[in-house]
């Protein structure tokens, strides 16, 4: 599986590192997941919300099995960087829509579900975010779930910040099983937490 | 709190950034954690355990009040980076121990235990470390709890990679309180898990 995870200016460190760790512990247990860090316009070192300062290796891929979005600084109006600002900026949204329209499954972490909403991905869909961006999310037309990890299909959602442990290891268990999600969990020292919502099948 | 998280090529991304984003979060909110990302030999590119590449701003300081060493690929005896690598190197678990002797409280995460045994702090001390590590650690004269965060005054160690996240909501708390550490579990909706173990007093 083709993977990115996308990073911008702001974007919350935990939320991208945890799932890029996890991901690759997995790949490492024989997971299919071949994983890149991306940003938009190419590859730079990105400056994380707390100053942490990560290089970006890829230029946003066009075409991607999947898409993992983390947030950051969506809370705070007067920040210059942060996914507020893209959502405003709009370049990163309408990326993010382009990839879904072309069949990539996309997945958040925190406020990253807010770029998703920009995209108009969330409408009618089931979703979640982190405690700050509910009331935003739901203002996109989401079906607000209750739970960490929201598990719509082809749109999965996750809780705030420490939740991308729990999207990252429920992805592995969709895509690769129970048992290599079980062994990096436990090579992380990682109880996990749910609850996991899945769209009824039919 | 002068605080520096020490980074070395093969450094485990998780036990250093979860650390980081928890106190510099508990700095925003008043918690008094000057936090830096620190490489034995001054500002550089270092290259994590799982390839995320990470920008470390300034050399090891030679006085601190706080130094966070993180673990990396211990168990993995054919790497060429790691916390093995630098153990058998010795110039950063010398540095460790001159900051040690010079007043410095030294904390660990997973591995990171085995940095601060290789300059011989936990022999006699009771400590813990990820589970790949722990007769490797008794055999430095440690004396092993089992526990998530073991507190021993100026030497806290901690078990695997996620543990992290435990250890700095526990130095947030001992150091700014229970409440500030309770705010930033709840910004990264974390749920801190234990058990902590602290020397009683007397």
């Amino acid at each position: 599986m083709k993977t990115q995870i996308v990073l911008y200016d702001g974007f919350d460190e935990l939320d991208a590192v945890a799932p890029y760790e996890v991901l690759l512990a997995a790949s490492q247990r024989g997971a299919p997941f071949e994983v890149e860090l991306a940003h938009l316009e190419g590859p730079r070192e990105v400056t994380a919300s707390h100053g942490l300062v990560v290089r970006a290796t890829r230029a946003l891929a066009e075409q991607l099995d999947l898409l993992i979005v983390p947030g950051g600084r969506w809370g705070d109006r007067s920040s210059p960087i942060g996914a507020r600002v893209e959502a405003e900026r709009g370049a990163l949204p309408a990326a993010i829509g382009r990839l879904h329209a072309g069949g990539t499954t996309i997945a958040s972490v925190c406020t990253g579900a807010m770029l998703l909403a920009t995209a108009g991905l969330t409408r009618g869909r089931s979703a979640t975010t982190h405690q700050v961006a509910r009331e935003d999310l739901r203002a996109s037309g989401a079906l607000l779930v209750d739970a960490r990890v929201v598990d719509d299909g082809d749109l999965i959602t996750a809780g705030g910040v420490t939740s991308g442990l729990d999207l990252a290891l429920w992805l592995v268990e969709r895509e690769a099983g129970a048992d290599i999600a079980r062994q990096v969990g436990r090579q992380l020292e990682y109880e996990r937490r749910g609850p996991i919502w899945r769209r009824p099948k039919g």
